[in-house]
């Protein structure tokens, strides 16, 4: 059951970005002190004992709360970003959209092969790019202690796709 | 003076992303819990006594920060984003680039007439997105108490293109 502190800071938003389409806005979230200190605990608290020692938040909305949970583990904060915009040796991974492609990347430096990562991003909706992102993460290495997400929408079945690992969502839609 | 143990943090990464142009990669600095929050601290030292109860981040590295300065002034955090990506009733800002012009987003009832806001980004270089997103919430009617930077480019004279305002950079390049 989702929390009702932190599901009322969730709002619908009807027809976005398409017709049909129910968008869950998370700006209320962001407004609230109060609400962003409880998130930031309910991402983190199934991992406390799990070592994490890197967080890896997905461009852009992984980085919100990204920051934040890397400050409540002591761990590393590193970027996975679209295409162009990081600087030094990247690897990168091509995923599948509804039509045609998407690319991750991500610095070669910034995880060693015995980093244990927590993957985050805002919303867990189709799985595409956590999938891609574990794959990213596994080409340097390292373990993939599990996914993060602050929303999970149950009905497109995105966590059959992703990769077996430890997968928490703290809102279920 | 900048503080040394943030400056080593901020690396140089030359010719990206066009030849000739030396690019200060701060993923490093997110790699750090201590570094991470003495740069928070830095970020917001300026305005503790300037009662904001809004900051605004700019996409998306003005998220990384922007969602740790708003939890240390316990104020709300506002995204301004790229166009197409914030649902709801929208205000917009163009402005120009080198060639062609761009546009920001900010949700309309995001932000108040009796507002306090910080305006916070990563690098402050010709500051035509920062002077945009002025320009966004002066339209809302707010008061904006600064703008607060990770880094400034001085060479390229951002600051005299801002609309004035309190401009505080913690590093200085």
């Amino acid at each position: 059951m989702n929390d009702p502190f932190l599901e009322k800071h969730i709002h619908d938003i009807p027809d976005f970005p398409k017709p049909g389409i129910v968008f869950k806005d998370i700006s209320p979230l962001l407004a609230s002190t109060e609400a962003r200190i409880k998130m930031t605990e309910s991402l983190v608290q199934k991992f406390k004992k799990d070592n994490i020692n890197v967080v890896v938040g997905i461009e852009s909305r992984g980085f919100l709360f990204g920051m934040l949970m890397a400050n409540a583990l002591n761990a590393k904060f590193v970027m996975v970003r679209k295409p162009g915009k990081l600087p030094g040796e990247l690897i990168d991974q091509e995923y599948e959209l509804e039509y045609g492609t998407d690319t991750i990347e991500i610095q070669q430096n910034a995880i060693q092969s015995n980093d244990n990562v927590l993957i985050h991003d805002d919303v867990l909706a189709t799985g595409g790019t956590a999938a891609a992102a574990h794959s990213l993460i596994s080409k340097l290495g390292a373990e993939i202690a599990g996914y993060s997400f602050m929303i999970e929408l149950d009905f497109l079945k995105g966590r059959e796709k992703l990769p077996a690992s430890k997968t928490h969502s703290v809102l279920h839609f």
